[in-house]
């Protein structure tokens, strides 16, 4: 009912980040991918082959080490249903290897059509008698511009099933202030969805005093996440942004509360491309180092604050 | 780079209203499903091939007075990647007998992801030197809450493939006030939507006037309906919530302009569930007949203001 499973794990490895899965065909070695296109063709299912081969060995590489991954689902739909079948697949395989699976799939929508989309990714789906987990996934991250009716379905179902939603409140892209910095009876929009999760987060509570229902905050903005943790106590934090966007161990530091526990920082490109820093290293090899680089950058500025 | 194609089709067919192809397994005749069932079990395969053969039932009865189909993505990925697939083929069957496609997925993400998104959805997706459509749809839906980062990718396939794409500013559901109605600089979150909505529609003029950039308007607010018909002339409106929901030809009025275009009406389990209420009638007459029933209902109120 709540991300008491997360933040077990992040306790465990001492480590609050997640691997982020956005698989781009151009952040797979060459030679992997070409593995995959000998044996299926240069079409769509190599694609997808390939795919599901890289976040494989990515998982393997740092499973001991990284307590969570969060495959990006534009990446698999984009290569259509063979693209949705590597991301079940990818799923699956990061459990089996004791790893918390947070969908960011960003869905927001009403009623009846919500439960759809948190039964697809959170939860099961009734097949007249027989009940079928289409993804099965740990945590989604949703859209709250619906309101209400958009994220009780997800709600019920986390309640149900031990599972946790991350609502988007401050995204790390520079248009962000475009709607969310709005600002409306003396706070932005943003604090109101802030508000709406915090209200909402009361369903959903848990051992660590985090609740089931998390907020996304980027990186890119240091004031926010700091002021959104001491105003927020309740609210678990996923932290976009680290890396390429520019995010850093410093910038992220107020996302954490005194004991080091609060948001899980996420980064992708610069864990997946790694070895195209490192031509020395194998490019599992490169994605390990790039991860202890990491885990001792935001731990370093996370303790004491 | 606009709603041009479709707006043919509304003028050619004199019906602004669109098939919402939400395939919940209670709206499927029970011998329809049986008859899945038989081939494949009562499995995802199953409910998928189910899923397939009622819509394309559905698209068949109706192809030729109805100009659109709007499928919604959930229903779909609640089945995985089986259920994506036969998403795959029935927009591909309602292309065939000349329907405009909206995708009803309700995307929102940033940069290279919202890409992705809008490749899947509306454009093509290189596989190193080919290129592949995943789902090839004419338009999409898309949530703006995270800015013109998360608008601009899809506008950009917009440009190149002669698409459209739906905004979300005011929805259906009762709880859409939450955030929507939040009143920031003497208007509320929805206007500024809008408003975002109409500065990016600059980017996808068409020759009737309206844009390629659409919005996403409730049935079931007909003020708000009117009022922003009234504002935003080269906005072409979504409006779902007829029937089911409680918007009516009455309550949708307001969304036309004086030539009687400007708006396309989705219904869903009213025009997939007629057969429920008229068992006389096979299932493909009775959404027929109601489909014939929604445009008379609508073409009545809407001429003249």
């Amino acid at each position: 009912m709540s991300f008491d499973r997360l933040i077990s794990k992040i306790v465990t490895t001492e480590n609050p980040t997640v691997l982020g899965l956005d698989p781009k065909l151009g952040y797979i070695p060459p030679e992997l991918k070409e593995k995959s296109y000998r044996r299926f063709g240069q079409t769509p299912e190599g694609a997808a082959d390939a795919i599901l081969c890289f976040n494989k060995a990515l998982i393997d590489a740092v499973s001991d080490i990284i307590p969570a991954v969060k495959p990006q689902v534009a990446f698999y739909e984009a290569y259509g249903w063979l693209g949705v079948r590597a991301l079940a697949k990818t799923v699956a395989y990061a459990q089996s290897k004791g790893m918390f699976v947070i969908a960011d799939c960003k869905r927001g929508d009403i009623g009846s059509t919500m439960e759809a989309y948190a039964n697809a990714w959170l939860g099961t789906v009734g097949l007249d008698d027989e009940l079928y987990a289409p993804f099965g996934c740990d945590a989604m991250t949703v859209n709250g511009y619906l309101g209400s009716d958009g994220i009780e379905p997800v709600i019920k179902v986390c309640q149900e099933q031990d599972k946790g939603v991350f609502v988007l409140v401050k995204t790390s892209n520079p248009s962000s202030g475009d709607l969310q910095d709005v600002k409306a009876e003396n706070r932005t929009i943003y604090e109101t969805m802030a508000l709406l999760c915090d209200k909402w987060s009361d369903s959903l509570p848990g051992k660590t005093g985090y609740s089931g229902v998390g907020a996304v905050v980027g990186a890119t903005y240091p004031e926010q996440l700091r002021e959104l943790r001491r105003e927020f106590s309740k609210l678990f934090f996923l932290v976009p942004g680290y890396g390429t966007q520019g995010g850093s161990g410093k910038s992220v530091a107020g996302a954490f509360d005194e004991n080091g526990l609060g948001a899980i920082v996420s980064a992708s490109r610069s864990l997946m491309c790694a070895w195209q820093k490192s031509p020395e290293l194998s490019f599992t090899e490169a994605t390990r180092e790039e991860a202890i680089r990491m885990k001792n950058d935001i731990t370093a500025h996370q303790l004491p604050l």
